[in-house]
């Protein structure tokens, strides 16, 4: 189910203009903070600045989302939160981290209707900067920031780019090409071919002495 | 350049109905290629059947693409012929096949206006069946059975599209996401860090005991 599924029935009560808690005010938070992400980032754009952009109290933010980051990932219309997804996939072996980020990636796209969204999210962030600004802005808070740096030694940005490559392109794979034997492969199957990938991409040597 | 940008201007002459040799000779088979070819696979498709969707001459698939495969090809716009990528990855040290695999697409796309042609692509794949159908036949073609059919041992499919989420990935995190340092990256630090992968997918273990 996406964010937008979940949006209440606008409230009875006044016909015209906005209103102050209704559902168009999720939207307008919506549509000001893709535009203040994209713009100046994360950590540039603030709650104040886009409830002002969104013509709303700033305290809607925490009324719809609960807070900037899941403000952010309804924003990006992605099917999990990064905080349980870090939760999730950070603790344990830090020699497997590679493993347990492919097989969360599948379990994630497998159970929120991969390909249609996935579909969807691929061909806005091929269409417009500001999709794509803001999934820069993800892969660099989530992949780079929390991920990467619980295992990584060194190099944080670039590994985290080349996990995120091996990531979208299974997604593309799998999901919006639909190629087989891939895109029916078990989760098992391609965590085994591919975690090994993500990890070295994390923690391996990156210059090619590490085949 | 694309295709389309060698298209000749249209014959002086006949101003009503279609030119027999005219550009829009050309365009006609594109539709029509891309259409048989999505709904029969390549192997399926025939340069016959192509022509007379188009309403013209069979001849004219040779005058205007040299063959089926160009033909293929030029629907598909992809940057390259596959019988030149073939040439000029295939020979050579097996054990190295990976980094030429990643070096030859970094050199092809760098070279070919790289970012707004792959977005148009990944584009059009996401949003159209046909696109996606037509890409899938690309892979299997060129990457099952004349890349990888050079040196894999086995499960030459799982390969294939192992090593093309590789690829498709680092599209789309290059061109299409520009997400930093890949996007600016030299391609030998690409290839140091990205032949290793698709090495271990063209000829090593894919059951996660290679690492």
């Amino acid at each position: 189910m996406t964010a937008a599924d979940a949006t209440p029935a606008p409230r009875a009560g006044r016909r015209r203009g906005r209103r102050p808690g209704g559902a168009d005010t999720r939207d307008a938070l919506l549509a000001a903070a893709r535009a203040e992400f994209a713009e100046r980032g994360f950590d540039g754009a603030t709650v104040r600045v886009i409830a002002e952009r969104a013509g709303v109290d700033p305290a809607m933010v925490n009324h719809w989302f609960g807070g900037k980051e899941a403000l952010f990932m309804a924003a990006l219309d992605l099917p999990i939160d990064p905080s349980t997804l870090v939760a999730e996939v950070v603790p344990g072996d830090p020699d497997r981290l590679g493993e347990r980020v492919v097989g969360r990636f599948l379990l994630i796209w497998d159970h929120t209707g991969g390909g249609r969204r996935l579909a969807a999210l691929v061909r806005s962030v091929a269409s417009h900067e500001t999709a794509a600004a803001m999934m820069r802005q993800m892969i660099i808070r989530i992949l780079v920031r929390r991920v990467v740096a619980s295992v990584a030694p060194d190099r944080l940005e670039l590994r985290a780019t080349l996990v995120g490559s091996q990531l979208i392109g299974l997604g593309m794979v799998r999901y919006v090409l639909r190629l087989e034997p891939l895109a029916s492969a078990e989760h098992a199957a391609i965590v085994a071919a591919m975690g090994p990938t993500v990890q070295r991409y994390l923690t391996g040597p990156l210059d090619g002495d590490g085949r």
